[in-house]
């Protein structure tokens, strides 16, 4: 496939510094998305979205299916236009989100039938119609769907699951029509066994995408057993295509998995947490409801160059929350996205210069040294 | 007193055209204040408050004495740095909230015993106290401590709030130490009775204020009675001080007041209805919760100026509202406030060009054309 450039301008051990080009424009890698599920990146202006850096954001294809509507969203100019987000956006395949409907959808080799958790309404989702939908959202990057694999799970169900997803993610390449500036990305299954990973990457690269994802992580496996994962994944995946761990993570995941040569992520924890009184700052996490925060004017964050930092104390911040206000939301997810574009923009800096061993190590005791309220918080 | 400066520039009938010169800068006038509560103009940053055109906000007493608290805020190093609003605050009395703890307030002649709404801790606000706490939140312009009347009210009630009105307003001004380019505003009661609001008027005047509110409207008396107390009430304050209507009000009621010869407003509507999915445009407002916007692309306003009509269409806010997303509160008060600080500007122009009654017939012919959504919404 030919629908989307990636360039690798520097490597540092298994860590790629690249860039990808786009039909919405380019995105440096290693690239963090924020995560926009319903069109919005929660509590941000898009223009607040790009003033932290960010060159991507990740739209849920579950959540925007069901509202606005696929079709309406096309009739309307598409995703980009509706939210004015002029950038690139890549959509998942809506499988996440209705694989967390127990007890309302079910499994056939065809797709899955579910009932819309807005109003019970019948939906049935296969490989081709995520294939259409992601097509009317107009997303830069269409994900194929797959079946997630549940959590702790034996290695004959993670076989069966995995071999639906390939059959599955063959279906939609075959239904996926190629544009230049558009691509659709493949997604490696497995769970945690090494055979099905590598045989899962292996039949993905005969069919062929444009980007490759890791899937089925960050589901409560830990962060040794994930990079243990990418350490025997990531090997069996052509190298000159991206390559995406999806959902993840915290900062420190990040780190180890960029070390272990991924090139994307995406995950709801920085605009989550900002919306639950939670900053990522230097060396972990602060709990901005803490008491001990009431009297304190200093930044979140001393090192950051974040407007918040530059402009807002902690005490306020601890004010806004504890009246309610949607201003904390608004200002500690502006500052969590900072951190996490300026973690990415690090990255990409000690690989360009071969320097990655030194980031890790000032990374880890920065970690050790600690924060004051705590590690990074689980997701 | 010679605390804050106030020049007017252009009248036109009883409409002022005039600047007030205050510690933080200057406002523009008539001006309309947007109301930041408890330290924020809800779901706006500071600067997104300012690029509406505000040039001044108002803070509640109230909310601020309780939480942060006044002590902490002067610490802090004022409202002003807390809340990163460099520009001009005007704070109420808090009285008007304490007023509404129905059941939780004692009034007597020194002063209004209440319990907090948050914790139920005693406090005791007097006017003394009032100018105190002011004082440490920093404001700009601060508001004498009043009795807010009751409504309907007999002459003899609304008589004998006046004059404990009155009491208070001359303690307040002995508390108030003169800076400057800080003052006090006193504020004339009596209700809807002329000889009430005369004597207060003439008896604030005595004391001296560096501006002088009309307070007790905006209670339910309606917009014809409002402007008949007006009518009956601004020849009575001094022509050279600025005139400040509290607690007023929709777009129709501002243009009457200005009229009038009132140079200051707040109210939340602006506000209050940008979280409510609630639009100000031109003839009306449009309610974006409506089904009929679903698939309409055109901006909330054609006429408007402001970033949100550059940018969004009204499938885009319904959709923000329909999912329960905060930027659908961010995006509509920006554009109520950018309506609101667009009309004051439009009422200035008019003033200065001498053509301020071609303004009101054309603004009254568009409230009669009508928006599509009914007229300007209730309080």
């Amino acid at each position: 496939m030919t629908g989307i450039e990636f360039s690798i301008s520097a490597t540092d051990g298994a860590a790629r510094r690249g860039r990808l080009t786009l039909a919405h424009g380019t995105v440096e890698t290693p690239a963090f998305m924020p995560v926009g599920t319903a069109g919005t990146v929660k509590a941000m202006t898009p223009e607040g979205v790009a003033a932290t850096g960010a060159e991507i954001i990740l739209g849920n294809t579950y959540h925007l299916m069901l509202r606005p509507g696929a079709g309406r969203l096309a009739t309307l100019g598409g995703l980009h236009q509706f939210m004015n987000w002029p950038k690139p956006i890549l959509t998942d395949s809506g499988g996440y989100q209705v694989f967390s409907l127990a007890g309302r959808r079910t499994l056939s080799e065809n797709g899955v039938l579910f009932r819309s958790h807005l109003d019970g309404a019948e939906h049935n989702l296969t490989p081709e119609r995520s294939i259409e939908i992601q097509r009317l959202i107009g997303s830069d990057i269409a994900m194929v769907l797959d079946e997630c694999t549940g959590w702790p799970v034996t290695e004959d169900e993670a076989r069966t699951s995995m071999e639906l997803s390939m059959r599955w993610a063959a279906r939609s390449k075959e239904a996926y029509e190629p544009r230049a500036g558009y691509g659709l990305f493949g997604i490696v299954q497995g769970s945690v066994f090494p055979n099905l990973r590598r045989e899962s990457a292996e039949t993905l690269q005969k069919t062929g995408f444009d980007g490759y994802a890791v899937g089925g992580l960050a589901v409560g496996e830990g962060q040794a057993q994930m990079f243990d994962v990418l350490d025997f994944t990531v090997p069996h995946l052509p190298a000159d295509r991206p390559h995406y761990l999806m959902g993840v993570g915290k900062p420190a995941d990040i780190v180890g998995a960029v070390a272990r040569g991924i090139d994307m992520f995406d995950c709801v924890l920085p605009t989550r947490s900002g919306r639950t009184a939670q900053a990522f700052v230097t060396g972990g996490t602060l709990n901005l409801r803490n008491a001990r925060h009431a009297d304190d004017m200093s930044p979140l964050d001393a090192t950051c160059d974040c407007p918040v930092c530059a402009q807002y104390g902690r005490a306020y911040l601890h004010h806004l929350i504890k009246a309610g206000e949607m201003l904390a939301g608004m200002l500690l997810t502006t500052h969590n996205l900072h951190y996490y574009q300026s973690l990415m923009k690090n990255l990409r800096d000690a690989i360009a210069g071969g320097t990655l061993a030194e980031f890790r190590t000032k990374f880890d005791r920065e970690q050790q040294a600690g924060p004051e309220d705590g590690h990074h918080g689980d997701h």
